[in-house]
């Protein structure tokens, strides 16, 4: 037991009982837990009442702040009516309205919902349909999905065959699915030195000949659109998505958009491929969908793919996947309430300012002597610490810094959680000017703390 | 469009715009969704309210009915502290209260409780924490799994490679990881011909026998305790545990319990492996956890495991798995109202006569002349229908006995949902004598309507 611990009752418990995800739990001998009671806005309370902004929205789920009047009202209207049902031969409104809404939402090929309970599973699903599509279409030999360096798309053994962070996938590669890693997007160290304003994208030539070889065997390929979040909030051009759009087509194979991360109004707009006129094959959504209130998530796809399962029950078509609680009444009510707040009153159109703001704010720690690039789209910005800029070389894993930086920040009332040494920002969307600059103040802080 | 469904909105929209889990969705030209908008108890209402037991508690997962105050209560209380927070680097008391009783009412090798969504992540994770342990220890050979036919543990694609029911897997066999499957236990069907009260679990000797083949590469072997459940809720022999803890230990491989079904009291006591005195080196929980609420599962280990994951941040021992929603606080808070509804006030004592009325209920469908087995154990008890006793030959695939049964059980109000020609009742803990007597009428009627 830590000695930091001792009398602290609840701190012990957990200590004794609990294996907190992503977490060496040896690291709270020496740093303990946060032990959070409350919520309020973009604030985070505990038991003594010290506030910290979140600034990565719980990991990244909070859309509409903590303690939301009108999500916490639609929970407990729908919790009077039944808190859950099943979902085969067993339908509910506030699944129907959901499902509706995000057809009508996302881009017009996109047709059909299939609900799950989190981002891994909404993934392991597009991979499942996919894989079943194929087969039932005679094509067996589709069997591989292509991915890119630096993705992740979730943690269950099929999600992680798709993810390209060595970290993530290191220890289980000898049982993973076999899939083709390709070399993705890495714009801060371009190796073709190329500049955002004058980028097209060469880089997408690592896909295109991955699909030219693999003719004929790839089911798939899978993306995080726009923004690569667990490999360190990696961004790169909607002109790759375009490329790939067109390469999926020549190639007749399917796009799989994992949007968990980045839809529901992270980058601006509602979700990256409908503002941007892309039509992937499946767009998985989960994080933000029910604003950070309950686990929930959706998979939507094509009338094409459906119509390849639907037929006479004797033809064991149909896609026999299901999860207790698929479609959560309770989970819906909130992604429904959600979805109003998101779509009307301007809500996106009004957070224009907001953003060219933290943009400007951000652009602060540019200033700071270890900035490699600090990078922005929409609501979602971060700083990558080097410890050289002109080499662009990292600082040595052993210094820790992000961590570090994320110790600062607690003492000065922001939990940022950095990736390695990129501390981002990732705030919930009702976060106010004035919190941006608390939050951007505490995090320049916090860094010239750690370096000096 | 199903011809059926013009003119009710809702059903209309369902149909154009859902994807039901686990459905062939063509069935539902003929067979319209129920459409439910209230539950009480064990009832679900629907909207134009008629009422239905919920005789599967809604996939297994609700124990004390629906709209069930003090859960209720429980779940609103907690909303106006905080819907969610992270959880990593951060706690909150609903987590520690829920993993402290959890390890407290489970075997006293079971210390630390990692929380995820639902039962395919629960299952997911104690596969990787078996691999991820055996390669921390050195033994990197350990790699594969031992699984028994009929099995179940979910559907992601790592679950999916222990599931022992080939309606599951066949369409995804060739991309799932190599695991074992040995034949388990059959007992209505006994090549043994052993009757229950002189078994001794004969048909152990296959398991042994891939333990001893496969000596110094199994990670480990996954069970569900007592009863199988998607396989046709089919009953073994509590000494077929006893003898795989026996051989589990002989040659140091882990055990997986899946008590996602069977766990939060569904056998008459809170946990098959506590009750039994058996001691697995994974336990995983979901379904019931929550009452039927929202989605939550855990997965419970020992220290042994943990503390191969335990050390300095350096080392990259750590288990990195995460999903946003974990240890949700609302799930918690539900959950921790379970558990109290469930260890206070002799709730499992008091349950013992309805679980003897529930066995003489149901005994009457013994009489049916295509009963081939009645089975029960605690609150779960099942019919399986076969077209000749002497034979136990099954009914043609083509009859769909099972599915007309279901339709006929709607008619009569009660909402069962066979597995094949398994006509089974697993329904909230909390259903009454009188409505025991209901349900298991309405079921003999449907399947006299049925079979004539």
């Amino acid at each position: 037991m830590p000695s930091d611990y001792t009398g602290n009752y609840d701190l012990e418990r957990d200590f004794k009982n609990i294996w907190h995800p992503c977490t060496q739990m040896r690291e709270h001998e020496s740093a303990p837990l946060l032990l959070i009671e409350k919520g309020d806005g973009v604030y985070l309370i505990d038991r003594d009442g010290k506030r910290y902004i979140d600034v990565i929205s719980s990991w990244w789920v909070n859309i509409f702040g903590h303690n939301h009047p009108r999500l916490n009202k639609a929970l407990k209207d729908q919790l009077d009516q039944m808190a859950h049902v099943m979902f085969a031969g067993i339908t509910h409104s506030p699944a129907i309205n959901l499902a509706e809404s995000l057809v009508k939402l996302t881009p017009s090929n996109l047709t059909k919902v299939f609900f799950s309970d989190n981002g891994s599973t909404s993934v392991e699903i597009a991979l499942k349909m996919s894989l079943q599509y194929w087969k039932q279409v005679g094509e067996n030999q589709r069997t591989k999905f292509v991915y890119l360096s630096g993705s992740y798309h979730g943690e269950t053994l099929g999600a992680l065959s798709v993810c390209g962070i060595n970290l993530f996938r290191e220890k289980f590669k000898n049982v993973l699915m076999e899939n083709l890693e390709v070399q993705g997007p890495d714009c801060y160290r371009c190796p073709y030195d190329l500049k955002p304003e004058s980028c097209k994208a060469e880089c997408f030539e690592h896909l295109e000949k991955a699909l030219e070889k693999n003719r004929g065997t790839v089911a798939g390929v899978i993306v995080e659109p726009l923004v690569q979040g667990a490999s360190g909030m990696k961004m790169y051009s909607p002109v790759y998505l375009e490329k790939l759009q067109e390469a999926c087509e020549a190639y007749e194979v399917h796009t799989v958009y994992d949007e968990v991360a980045v839809g529901f109004g992270r980058t601006g707009s509602l979700f990256v491929c409908d503002s941007r006129g892309l039509k992937p094959t499946f767009l998985c959504l989960s994080k933000g969908i029910t604003s950070g209130y309950l686990p929930l998530a959706a998979t939507l796809t094509s009338d094409q793919i459906y119509q390849a399962f639907y037929g006479e029950p004797a033809s064991m078509n149909l896609f026999i996947h299901s999860h207790s609680y698929s479609a959560n009444p309770l989970a819906c009510a909130c992604a429904n309430e959600t979805l109003s707040l998101l779509t009307k009153n301007n809500f996106l159109e009004n957070m224009k300012p907001k953003i060219k703001f933290l943009k400007e704010a951000g652009s602060s720690l540019s200033e700071i002597k270890w900035c490699g690039e600090f990078r922005q789209i929409g609501m979602i910005a971060a700083i990558e610490l080097v410890q050289d800029q002109l080499s662009k070389d990292a600082f040595p894993l052993k210094d820790r810094v992000g961590y570090k930086v994320y110790l600062e920040g607690l003492k000065r009332g922001v939990f940022m959680r950095p990736l390695g040494d990129v501390i981002y920002f990732i705030p919930p969307l009702i976060i106010t000017n004035e919190e941006i600059e608390i939050m951007m103040n505490a995090a320049f802080e916090s860094i010239e703390a750690v370096l000096g």
